[in-house]
């Protein structure tokens, strides 16, 4: 008999229809004879339609209070799933995040998890029953609601299979695993069968928004594996796990985020301190940087250039202008009129020239490279926006052709 | 400063409008240097929708699973209101059933309140805050939710009162107090300023659903002073206590149940023990007996007649023709085109001859009285439904044209 924690998104729950389905997943996962814990997100709209709600009464709610209304959405969907397994003639009990032993900190709106203190859910395990735990929620040492923020369930389901040492994780989405690139978009996109942790984080960062950081950060730690797979197809997903199989493989993945901006400082005095200046007003405005580029001091002056998210363009301009006189800069200049396009792969640690491959094949379809940022497991650079499918789908051809 | 503890049913918070209207009510009373406790309702049609969605899933979810689900609906109108106090500017919490202390039994959809620990709302109150607690919900001693049943919040608002030793409860509802007689149907009714529990009991029972009994009965134990008004006249309503003031008032209302059908067992044999056996077997398949009338025997026969729940007609019955032979019954009829007509007043106690008033005036209008019932401050009829509303009328005259 296995442990197994199965996580389902809002889309998986949002009708009757797609909570028969949930139900069918879980029913004949707990046939197999395993112990199966189910952690659901709010249906659909719920949340939208909460948030709508307080809108319409006060658009500067606290957070305490929003929690309280949003954690209303979990209770909704775990307790109707829970309805639909007892149809099915299966033993089920539904619990809310408090009930789940989900210890938060006080952060509203985007708690952390303290601890989850899981002996109410093995208790209900141990009477052979299904357990559906609210994802999302938990409560904090005051006894009050909180909720955990983006990528909050798959953090909730992480948590429990660590807590309660499970034997596998799925986490069930609208896309039935992670491909080397966006299968919308490269008909050639491959679905990895497994992809390690580290690749996973870099892949999330760069805009494959299948699983949330936090969640696989979190997998990692605890040595969780994951699955990644649709609630629909039925078909297995994408195991994640420390290291993936596929050594043939120089890379996992192509992607591409195209919420980004380029912004550059002309004409700096070419001085120590100033690149930690600049880069700390800015953190603590809140604004992460991504790819920095420095240009070779001429003249005694330097350029300093860097990526943003796109919706922070506006702040980190404003900001640099007020400093521009002091710094002794002659103009910021900035263009949202790029991409960032990026592989990532355990393999290209012990392969040298995966670099060379991909600018060759950027090179062979005529895309000009702006910026280019490294790590151990990847490469990203920073082109036209007009150009990035264009490079995906070439570089996607150089790595994956031969597979 | 005094302790008031406000209850606002589901049409008082059912918009963004009505609740924005309850949080004036509630923080004008704040502003007069009161402690606020707040119960609500979920809104208007949630609870509805909650159990549609249920349906649609599962016709026959466990009661557990259910208590689970509409148990949202509170948690939502709650957090709702408190935003809009916030707004305002007032500090102010929202408490779920099982924060506030709701401590109650395991009878999942009719749970009973144990006990309340009032610690938390004190603690908020201490801090000079608004507490919005939710109606109709509590947790059993496995920490699993529960809820009230009908009425359920207005007892939730009556035991906080209780544990609490409020000054004053006040219930605010669609109607503006309790009358002596439907207003919408006799334009003479009057408001009544006050009137006893025990008043407000027997006028519950009557049909005349401003509060529910287990509210009532429990301020009456704990003699909490109740005010029945409406938020949205913002006029006194009616206060509920140990002793109506209202001297001169022989009676406090005239109340109509349509709701009803008349039973007779046609001549069965005069011997002691059979009423018995009847109504023991009607009890059994919970049906509840009202008026009873049991014909003088003659010639070794008598017929017994009895009112029931216009919805357990037909189960009645069909349990009385099955037994039929056995009691040496000659036959069973029914009719269902019946009203019931009381008066309630403590003051008849006191004052002999209101019943032969009553009669009086029905008989003024040429009304046959089918059956009577007594109680110490209630007198029921039975008459044909065609008289129902002139009968009404009739008595009000009779009781109110000097008042």
């Amino acid at each position: 008999m296995a442990l197994i924690v199965q996580k389902f998104g809002g889309t998986s729950v949002r009708d009757a229809e797609r909570i028969n389905n949930v139900a069918d997943i879980v029913t004949s996962t707990y046939r197999q004879d395993n112990d199966v814990v189910v952690v659901v997100s709010a249906q659909g709209d719920t949340t939208d339609d909460l948030i709508a709600k307080a809108a319409e009464i006060n658009e500067r709610a606290s957070k305490r209070e929003m929690d309280m209304l949003l954690s209303a959405g979990e209770q909704i969907s775990a307790s109707l799933l829970a309805m639909a397994i007892e149809r099915m003639g299966y033993p089920v009990v539904s619990l809310l995040g408090w009930q789940a032993g989900f210890d938060t900190t006080s952060d509203y709106g985007n708690a952390r998890i303290k601890k989850v203190d899981a002996s109410r859910i093995r208790k209900e395990l141990d009477k052979r029953r299904i357990v559906v735990v609210t994802g999302f929620q938990g409560v904090n040492r005051y006894g009050d609601m909180t909720t955990l923020g983006r990528g909050g369930s798959d953090t909730s389901a992480v948590a429990i299979a660590a807590t309660m040492h499970a034997d596998l994780c799925q986490i069930y989405t609208d896309v039935d695993g992670v491909y080397t690139a966006d299968p919308r978009k490269i008909p050639g996109a491959i679905k990895l069968p497994t992809i390690s942790y580290d690749e996973m984080l870099e892949l999330a960062t760069l805009g494959a928004q299948v699983l949330h950081n936090r969640s696989v950060e979190m997998a990692k730690k605890y040595n969780i594996e994951l699955e990644v797979l649709s609630s629909l197809t039925r078909e297995k997903g994408t195991i994640v796990k420390e290291k993936s199989n596929v050594e043939k493989m120089l890379i996992s993945g192509v992607a591409k985020d195209d919420n980004i901006a380029r912004i550059s400082i002309i004409g700096v005095p070419d001085r120590p301190g100033l690149a930690f200046k600049i880069f700390s007003k800015l953190a603590s405005k809140g604004i992460n940087v991504d790819i920095i580029l420095q240009s070779i001091g001429r003249n005694g002056t330097k350029d300093i250039s860097f990526t943003v998210e796109k919706n922070k363009m506006e702040d980190t301009i404003e900001l640099l202008k007020s400093y521009e006189e002091t710094w002794g800069a002659s103009g910021i200049v900035s263009d949202d009129n790029v991409s960032k396009v990026s592989i990532v792969g355990a393999g290209m640690e012990s392969h040298p020239g995966v670099a060379a491959e991909m600018f060759e094949a950027l090179f062979s379809r005529n895309v000009n490279i702006q910026m280019i940022s490294t790590s151990e497991i990847k490469i990203s650079v920073l082109i036209n926006k007009a150009d990035g499918e264009r490079a995906v789908e070439a570089i996607h051809d150089k790595f994956f052709e031969a597979v």
